[in-house]
């Protein structure tokens, strides 16, 4: 069994050990531990990825590590890849419905072996794809569109997702939600090439340094990483000389991109890749 | 008629006047004046791109204007853009076969509409490829591969060549040289993506930011400017996570950067794409 | 006598020849031309620098070329650099008052061998500087502070200013504005380190990549170019890790860029340096 | 007392757990736990970084680790910050011989508190700098300047160093010796500005790009990290336009980077900066 623990609480005061221990004493092999912390947010994350020889218990170890995590006052998670199947996917999303739909096609096509659990917006603008696709929505944005991300997580938990795509979803994950699905399990689609054009306009950055390639870029989402290593999918268009940037926007929003996330995710859940020490390591 | 005067001399003392002059004088619109001048290496060059509404006579103004260029001790050229049909070609290369190849197959074939005149190298490897072609090859450089820039530009003049393409030519052509051919007469081939990976290592560039798509670009060579606003071609190829680099340069060089020049050449050989004011602009 | 035409207008049409034969005609030695074009702006300038062995009638000039400028729909400007003692500036402002107070101290103090013939805002923040050292102040900006380009012009006409002083204005000058004063004329304080850190946020995309100095950077204004060739002065600062983002604003805001900027001017009003060719060089 | 211990290997199978279980059973708070892996290069690398409330027995701890990694065959270190009054510094060396002055001058002076035990080089040119100061040097390069990267880790070893100090050492240090020596031991002089400006010519490439500040930065080396959160030092210096590069580098190389480097290991000696986490943090 192969499992992925993370904990994410206010500080780092004899909070590592119970959950290592723990582990250990269950007959894990450790393969990885990363630590994170800002103390200027009271933010301390810790993520675990362990391995057992033989086939372990994941319900007793998710009750032990619960335990741990409430006796301790820690926001514990304890993922099992392969738990369920098929894998269950929740879909974030602003306005750009044409990223969501071409997943929510690609799965109801079996192109995608997936399930989607739920499309969250911070803004209602795709609810009516989900619905189309008979999948619930979740609108966690106030007026203006900010999130309410402890309900996002809560809704995440709910609805025991594996994967969450941030599919054109114009908000930053707070690190906090990051690493409570830290792992490998978030995955955004960028509307430009990485590491060249981050940013929010990238249309508009390779347009007026003159390209005429236009990219877009799946990748793991790892707190104050700049997301080279974590690349998982990317590929662009071309245009000639002169195309309208209007044009070219039209073009990537809505056949380049959503074909880019569709593969992206693809390479993920048929275990073509995974996320080992921040970093994108394909699976052989 | 449309013709671009270049005059490179050695400084700019009254240089200007008696070409300017004698283009208003024989009844031409100056569509296009640009200078440059580098004070420390000498080196004055001016580029005028003029227009007559009725026919002229190229010849007599091509012998007049070399007349003042040889009264002022300025190198001049007037190139008048169709008058010989069809264009006329010099590839250069130094190593790699691989964009020769693909150039001189497309004109074999009738995909390009040009004739290649001759091939130079400042490495005698692609005579091979020049001869199966029946193109005569030029050796410019010495044992160190550095190349003879004067024999370069008389070769390029006794050809009377229209356009040079350098197809993985790994020397920078001296300013002198590209104001001596300039308005948009040399094409490059550069096996990056630009402007985000200039440089004589654009591939190693790219995989150590762990990019996913590499690309190479075709543009203008305008001294000092950075080829953005110069891109007359580009396009990229995507890799899984985790392909070798060997492998990726194998299918750059020899599969995706000869694909790309090709296209980039024919762009402006069908008239698609002209250099206006440094820039390239579509031709409606 | 040393004279810097610059012609703005909406076509090429048979613009430059008039001008340039009317140089040549008065016995000037031209010594850099630049032509610029935007067809889809219907922009299109020229700038003329030319040179005069003997003293010539700069009335006389200035009123042929400007006949020649209403004849043909074009709008011309003659700058006879150091025509005008003191030179005469201009200071454009939009909030911040500390770069437009230290170049009034310090023309006051006679540290810049200038006149500030007047202030003008998108905004009316500044009114109060400008006052305070009895300057005439020009709000040219509406109630979202877009300024009237036009009436801009007019000012610095009226004024017969000689530089232009962008100080911390927070709008973009119109190619068609930059070119009526081209020739090394207006001068841009950016408040971050250039070429590295441009866009309107340079404080905060330092701060972002973790550096610990904070430059300014003061240059020339030519269109479409990146301001690196441009460059008259820039310095930065140096703070400890953890200084947080908001005293080294304060810090760069209030005592640098005012610092940086009456050095840049400084080094322009006594001749230190020049434009040429578009380029910063030294004079010797 | 406070701890850091790293552990090196060839794989990662059951050997986090011992030192992590060692150092929980002895009393620890672990307060920071970094692993690194890089398969292909069969290198496993762990940090861990522990807090005892009350003094802990050094070398008991040490003595208990060291046995640990003989049996598991892991390259096993304890650093105990403090313990060794003043700390011990290793200055490592290629061609330029001013920073590596300039710091054992600072020591003579009293200006840096710690004494210097070695210097290094894989060239042998600061061999008389070393001796002239009564420090022994050795030479770990071959003929062509390779570095013999085991020696340097025994040299850093027999003579208990506390900080490395890369003072323009022109070698890539391997990710095993940065492990061996993590934790914030380790300072690197870059003679550019960090980030903008990387790589081996950050002269030549701040110059092509045509600044008129020239920096130097002082960062902790953490293996895949690009230096902007590790930067403990950085400044620049400011050249007027037209200043050859030569001169540049003169003053950058003997004035500029030897004070950068002194103040930056100042900082580190004086504990005003500790790396925490990947990060440069103040301690306050």
């Amino acid at each position: 069994m192969h499992a992925v623990v993370t904990a994410v609480g206010p500080d780092n005061r004899g909070l590592a050990d119970p959950i290592i221990h723990h582990l250990t004493s269950a007959g894990a092999n450790l393969h990885e531990i990363q630590m994170y912390d800002r103390d200027q947010e009271h933010l301390f994350a810790m993520l675990v990825r362990a391995e057992w020889e033989d086939d372990a218990d994941s319900a007793t170890l998710r009750a032990d590590l619960d335990r741990i995590g409430s006796e301790r006052g820690l926001s514990v998670r304890t993922w099992v890849p392969g738990e369920r199947t098929p894998p269950r996917l929740a879909i974030c999303t602003t306005y750009r419905p044409e990223p969501a739909t071409a997943v929510l096609r690609a799965v109801r096509d079996g192109r995608l072996k997936a399930e989607v659990s739920c499309v969250i917006g911070n803004r209602p603008t795709c609810r009516g794809v989900a619905e189309e696709f008979g999948v619930p929505f979740f609108d966690i944005g106030d007026d203006r569109g900010a999130p309410d991300n402890e309900r996002l997580v809560d809704l995440l938990d709910e609805h025991a997702v594996d994967y969450v795509l941030l599919a054109r979803y114009m908000r930053v994950l707070p690190a906090a939600v990051c690493w409570k699905y830290a792992g490998g399990r978030i995955l955004n689609l960028h509307h430009g090439l990485l590491p060249p054009f981050p940013g929010f306009r990238p249309y508009e950055d390779a347009h007026a340094r003159h390209m005429l390639t236009y990219g877009a870029t799946v990748h793991f989402i790892v707190p104050e990483l700049d997301a080279g290593e974590q690349i998982v999918h990317q590929a662009t268009f071309t245009v000639p000389p002169g195309t309208p940037l209007k044009e070219i926007k039209r073009r990537g929003e809505t056949e380049h991109e959503p074909a880019v996330l569709t593969e992206g995710v693809r390479r993920v859940l048929d275990g073509e890749v995974a996320l080992r020490f921040h970093r994108v390591v394909p699976v052989t």
